[in-house]
C-alpha cells in the first residue's frame, strides 16, 4: 500500500522535529500503523536545512494554504501556533475532507467547539494530544484509558517554563525574575515570558482537560489564571517549613456547585508524588472514582517529545483508515505481519551493575584477596564500605557496588571470592539500574 | 440504540468491580461509549450479592460456556484468571464471534499468541489493559501514545504486593517474612504467594510489555525471574547509605545483542520519581527515543481499579462497534450530543486552604487582632508562625496556614487585616491543594 501522505504546516521547533521523528523512526512507525506515513508537502517561511532530515522528499513552499489545498494530501499537521491563521488553515483542512493533527493548545482551547463541530459535519479527524503536556499521552489517558470512571479531579503541572523557574528559586533560594532570564537565555522561556509566567499557557491546557474530563463545551474565558510573578523566595522558604513545595497547578474538580477551572500557585504535601516533579518536566495527576489517582509524568514541551505526541496522532489516524475497524489497534502494537524474533538474551549476557554484600572476617589482608579477584575478572568498584560487626560477631559485613559488568563475569569472580576461607556464606547480590537515559 | 449485550465470566473482586463500575457510572460511560453497556449474563460458581450492585438485570448461572455459547451477547468479560479453563473459554468465545476483555495477565502472556492469531481469523477484538498494573492505562500508553518512539527500555513496579513488602522494610526496618505475614492479613497477598513474591506475577506482566514495546512474540518461559524473598534489613539500610532504594521491578531493554527481559530486586537512585513510589502502588517507567522518559503511576491491583482499566477496554471495543470508524474516540471524550453545560464555578466561590503571608509590627496584641478577625468570619488557623525580622527592620513576616475557606470570605477578611495599621503592605496567599482525594 502506497505511504499516507501528509501535510505539515510549520517546520520550526516542534514541525522539525516531526520531520525527524518521522524520517528516523519510519519503519518502526509503519510496522505499528500498518502503512508508511510520508511528509510529501511542507509550509514554512523559513527554516533551518541544517537541523531537518528527510528533506529530499519534501516539496516545501511558503503557501500554507496551498498545502490545504492539495488534493493528494489526507491529513494536515498543524504546528504553527496562535489564532490566526491557524483557525483558518484548519477549517479550510476540514472542508477539504482531510484528517487534522494539532499540536496548538490556544487554537483548541479558544475555537475547538467551532473545530470539533466542522470535523464533524465533513466526517474527519482532528487529534490533539500534543496541545497538553508535550509528550505525556495524557488526552488519550483521560479520554479512553480512565473512560469507566466519574472523573473527581484533575491537577497539573503543565508548563515546563514555570515548573523550572520555581524548581530553581527553591533548590537555591533565587529570586524569580532572575531565573526567568536564565530561562530565557537556555531557551525555555519566550522573549516574552507572559503565555508562561502568567498561567495563560496552562489555562489553555487546562481548559482542554476539563473538557474532556468532565463533558462540557471548551470555555477559556471562565478558566481563573493567576501567574507565579508574585513568589517571593521567602514563600518558598516558608512553604518547605510547613512541609509544601510550591508548584504552578492547573486544577479542575467537580463539586455539588459547579466545575473548578484554575491556574494558581498551590502548595502540596512534599511527600506527594507530583511534588517532586521538578526542572522542565510535566505531570498530570487525574483522581477517578473508580481508579483513584493515576499520574502521568514525562516532558511537556520540546521538539521531539511534542513531535512524540503529534506523530502518535498521525498514526491514531492512520490505524483507523488502514485496518479493519475491528482491529484497529494491533493487538502487541505492531501490525501481526510486522513481529520479528529478536533474541531474548540469556540473564548471564545480561550488563548490570551491582551491590554486593558478603561477610568477610574482620582481619587484615582479606578485603585485599578479595578485590585482587575482582580486579583480576576486571570488575571495578566504585565503592566500598565495611560495616560494624555485630556483637560477639567476628565476621563482619562488606558491602560494595561495582561499575557494570557482564552477569557471567560476576559470577566467576563470585564463585571465586566464596571459595576464600575468609568469607563465609553466599554472597548477596542486588543488580543497580540508575534508569538515566 | 439497544445497549451492548455483555457476558462476565467470574463475580469475584476484579468481576464484583466491573459490575459495580459499569452499574455505578451507567450513564457517563454510555454518554462516552455511544451506546450503553450491559452486562446480562454472568458465571459465577459462587458470589456475595450484598457486595454487588445491578444483579437484577444479571442473569447468573454456574456455566461460563453457557455464557460464553450465549447468540445475544457481543462482548466477552474474562475475569476468572488462570491458565484454564480461561484459555478454552477464551477462544470459544473468539470462535464465536464475540470480542473479548480480560485482565488474564497469566493467560496473555502463556496463550496470547495463539489468542490473538485466533482473534485475527475470526475479525474480533482481544483488549487486555487491565493485565499489566491494574488501573493503570499503560498498554494503551506504550501501544498507542507512544507509538512515534523506538521504545529503548521499561521498568516497571508492576507488582502492589512486593512493593507494600520492600516498603515496609525500608520504613520500619522490619524483616521479609513478618511484613509477609501482614500483607496476607491485609488481603495484598494471597494465601500462597509465590506468585507475587517470587516475581512470576511480574514476569507474567513484563513478558506483555517486552512485547508491545519491541514487537516481539510474547515468551514468557525466556523471562528471568528472581523473587525478593532473599532481601534482608540489612541491604535495605545499606542501600539506603549508598542513596538507593530497593525496588521489585521488571526490566525489559533492546540492546545491540539482543533483547533484555528480567524481573529482580533492582537498587534504583533515591531521587528518581519511581524511587518513590511506595506501598501497593504500580509505576511504569517508559523510555522513548523521542520523548525521553514518561511515567504512569496508580493503583496496580485491587477491585474498582482493575474494574476502570477492564471497563475501558469494554468502552473501547463499543466505541468501534458503534461511531463511525473515522471519529471512534469523541475528540471531547463525550460522544458530541451528550457534551453538558454545567456551571463553571468563579474563583470566589471555591474553597481552599491557604497559605498567607504578611508584614505585621513586632509587637503585643497584633496577632491576636489579625486572629480575631480571622475568627469573626470562622475562618480556622491550622498553623501560624512568626519569623525573625530582617535586620534594622521593625516588622517581621507572619505566615499561616489557614483550613478550608471559600474564597469570597477569605478576600474579606484579608481586606480588613490589611486595614490595620500594624499590617504593611498586601498579604501574600497560595492556596494549598491536598491532593489526597
Amino acid at each position: 500500500m502506497n505511504p499516507v501522505k501528509v501535510g505539515l504546516l510549520g517546520l520550526g521547533t516542534v514541525g522539525g522535529g516531526t520531520l525527524n521523528v518521522l524520517t528516523r523512526n519510519a519503519d518502526e512507525i509503519a510496522r505499528r500503523a500498518g502503512r508508511g506515513i510520508q511528509i510529501t508537502h511542507a509550509a514554512a517561511k523559513a527554516y533551518d536545512p541544517s537541523k531537518l532530515s528527510g528533506l529530499d522528499k519534501v516539496e516545501i513552499s511558503d503557501d500554507a494554504f496551498a498545502v490545504v489545498d492539495n488534493p493528494e494530501i489526507e491529513i494536515i499537521i498543524e504546528l504553527i501556533g496562535g489564532y490566526s491563521p491557524a483557525r483558518e488553515l484548519v477549517l479550510k483542512a476540514i472542508e477539504n475532507g482531510k484528517h487534522v493533527v494539532t499540536a496548538n493548545k490556544a487554537l483548541i482551547a479558544m475555537h475547538g467547539n467551532e473545530i470539533f463541530a466542522a470535523a464533524q459535519k465533513h466526517g474527519v479527524m482532528v487529534a490533539f494530544e500534543a496541545a497538553v503536556a508535550g509528550g505525556i499521552p495524557i488526552i488519550k489517558a483521560v479520554r479512553e484509558g480512565l473512560a469507566a470512571n466519574r472523573i473527581e479531579w484533575i491537577a497539573g503541572i503543565i508548563n515546563g517554563t514555570g515548573n523550572f523557574i520555581l524548581t530553581e528559586m527553591r533548590d537555591k533560594g533565587r529570586e524569580f525574575s532572575d531565573v526567568l532570564k536564565e530561562a530565557q537565555a537556555l531557551g525555555y522561556a519566550e522573549a516574552d515570558p507572559t503565555f508562561d509566567v502568567e498561567g495563560i499557557d496552562a489555562a489553555h491546557k487546562l481548559t482542554i482537560l476539563g473538557s474532556i474530563a468532565f463533558g462540557i463545551p471548551l470555555q477559556f474565558e471562565k478558566t481563573y489564571t493567576e501567574g507565579i510573578t508574585k513568589i517571593e523566595p521567602q514563600d518558598v522558604e516558608y512553604a518547605n517549613d510547613f512541609g509544601y513545595r510550591i508548584k504552578h497547578l492547573g486544577v479542575t474538580r467537580m463539586t455539588d456547585k459547579g466545575i473548578e477551572m484554575r491556574v494558581h500557585p498551590t502548595m502540596i504535601p512534599h511527600r506527594r508524588l507530583i511534588a517532586n516533579v521538578d526542572g522542565v518536566m510535566n505531570a498530570v495527576l487525574v483522581n477517578g472514582d473508580a481508579v483513584g489517582p493515576t499520574l502521568y509524568y514525562g516532558a511537556g514541551a520540546g521538539s521531539e517529545p511534542t513531535a512524540s505526541a503529534v506523530t502518535a496522532d498521525v498514526v491514531d489516524v492512520v490505524r483507523a483508515l488502514t485496518t479493519d475497524s475491528e482491529n484497529r489497534v494491533p493487538h502487541l502494537a505492531f501490525q501481526p505481519g510486522e513481529l520479528v524474533d529478536l533474541p531474548i538474551l540469556p540473564i548471564e549476557e545480561v550488563e548490570s551493575a551491582y551491590y554486593l554484600r558478603m561477610q568477610v572476617e574482620d582481619k587484615p589482608g582479606v578485603v585485599a584477596r578479595i578485590a585482587t579477584i575482582l580486579a583480576d575478572s576486571q570488575i571495578s568498584i566504585e565503592a566500598i564500605h565495611q560495616k560494624e560487626p555485630a556483637e560477639g560477631d567476628s565476621t563482619v559485613p562488606l558491602v560494595m557496588i561495582t561499575q557494570t559488568v557482564v552477569e557471567k563475569r560476576l559470577n566467576d569472580a563470585l564463585a571465586a571470592i566464596e571459595q576464600l576461607e575468609s568469607v563465609s556464606g553466599q554472597i548477596m547480590r542486588i543488580r543497580i539500574e540508575r534508569l538515566d537515559g
